[in-house]
């Protein structure tokens, strides 16, 4: 079987974690080859260096190596470097960037800088955190320079600053106004992408939030088309539950684009591919959508044998509607 | 008073902390203005970052930053960024990059790749150092990129290798047939080079490698003119005791030259401009210059005193020459 996933960071990384434990336990699915896509609009450039957080935090997580309590970054991290460039009065500082993390910075830079793609740098990054072996391929939605701007009004006016800058400076407690997918008329899909979703058995949506991380991905050219005309089941993991997203800030960016806090109008926004709807029980009675099944289950990933078991649901789902 | 010193690094930058303590402590000579020109023939990239060995090592000597022990590197100094990349596969491995030096060169690199030159940059590398407060200012020899390379003959046949191979990998090991400084002919003099030479009241070649070191700075365009030009007494310390060098290979670089190892020979290097050559005691009968005044003392710098006593002697040696 051949599983292809939209992804962002946190959320996607520990559901599709989830997902590969589950079909490592389940019999004749221990093959299945799963291939994310995920989302390069969180790059940034940073000290000179690229920096991928989606991409990073799915191969920390999916290869062993994620800071398990904050859900980004290395485990057992140190942060001299960091300190050394506050020294030297070298800006930002609001980004914390690791020791470790940092080695995949200098690298990939250093690749990038020799002229290799983005997706042939993310595959010798996937290689050392052992990717491959757990049949999992990681593709960038894109290996054009894809940065999504966030558009605030505050005391000093309406400007345009990164998305990371909105997300982990301010925690996004500036209203955004709109989102800028800067570089995306020039984009197109990495190698591999529109055909992983065309030739896909099954395709996920996990619980990432439907505006910065699978709304991007969806503004990729041919990605849309893609999922309009794949004949795989798509199948989605509502991000809210209750209406509240379980980290991060899905609702300041549904706000901002002018869509309700609610598992059915983040459907909604799916609503021209999406099959199949998994949202958490207390949202099932408000969902009804007139294209896709709906089906309840609890969504919190609390550990991994949980995502395993949220993943194990979608699967059954999209077997359901392929049947 | 103006001095202006040429520098490597270890044993220059011993050297002048030495000078900077002698003057500090000599009445009258604490204003003096110590401009340093340093060697960047030993700069490389690694990992896509600019490294500069001599102008980093000259910089956290005179800024308290530097590991004593081994004379090059940060203190209290970690290595888990390059371990990081170790585990990627990315190499060279033999050059030994630790956390907080990365610090100093991923905000290098940022800065010349905004467009500062290494004059720029370095300026405000040095201010973090607190080189102002201290009088001294740090210039590289030249703001064009120069490497040196070493042609050397092993039975993989003959080859250009990077200098910082030949040093640090192999230790120096391999029989080098010449060095060549790769950029050179394109490489111009960094700004106020030139006129610190000209306009200072004392010259100073502390005990750095003749070739490798002080030899580079002189083959910068116009440098060698400089020194013959100054109306300044350009003194010497002599790196060799009894033939040998205290620390380094400069017994294998003279010898790749065919220069003989001895305090004499070295001098011969500089006759052209040399006005005061201080040697070791033991090497006193064997030096007879036509053109310098030779004197004699201790030169093993032990420690900052002992630095600064050596430093405070070739002081002496240039007021004597310019009485």
């Amino acid at each position: 079987m051949r599983i292809t996933a939209l992804a962002g960071g946190v959320g996607g990384a520990r559901f599709l974690r989830g997902l590969r434990t589950h079909l490592d336990r389940s019999p004749g699915l221990a093959d299945t080859e799963l291939t994310i896509i995920g989302n390069t609009g969180d790059d940034i450039s940073l000290f000179g260096l690229r920096v991928c957080p989606d991409l990073d935090t799915l191969l920390y997580t999916l290869g062993g190596g994620i800071h398990e309590g904050q859900g980004w970054g290395r485990a057992d991290e140190s942060h001299r470097l960091l300190g050394e460039l506050a020294a030297y009065g070298a800006v930002p500082q609001w980004f914390t960037l690791g020791d470790l993390d940092f080695g995949t910075h200098v690298v990939r830079s250093q690749w990038l800088g020799q002229g290799l793609s983005l997706s042939e740098v993310t595959t010798r990054l996937a290689r050392r955190w052992g990717l491959p072996d757990q049949r999992i391929t990681l593709l960038p939605m894109s290996d054009s320079p894809v940065e999504t701007h966030v558009v605030v009004e505050d005391e000093d006016g309406q400007r345009a600053i990164h998305f990371q800058e909105w997300w982990v400076r301010y925690q996004a407690s500036i209203p955004a106004q709109r989102f800028q997918a800067v570089g995306m008329d020039r984009a197109t899909a990495a190698p591999g992408v529109l055909d992983a979703i065309r030739g896909a058995d099954v395709v996920l949506l996990p619980p990432s939030n439907p505006v910065v991380s699978i709304g991007i991905i969806l503004g990729v050219p041919g990605v849309r088309d893609a999922l309009r005309g794949t004949t795989a089941p798509v199948v989605g993991v509502s991000p809210l539950i209750g209406g509240m997203p379980v980290r991060g800030h899905a609702d300041a960016c549904l706000a901002a684009i002018g869509v309700e806090s609610t598992a059915a109008a983040v459907a909604g926004l799916y609503e021209d591919f999406l099959d199949g709807w998994l949202v958490a029980p207390e949202d099932e009675a408000s969902v009804r959508l007139p294209r896709a099944t709906v089906r309840s289950r609890p969504l919190l990933m609390t550990d991994t044998d949980a995502a395993a078991d949220i993943a194990g649901a979608a699967l059954d789902l999209a077997r359901e509607l392929a049947a």
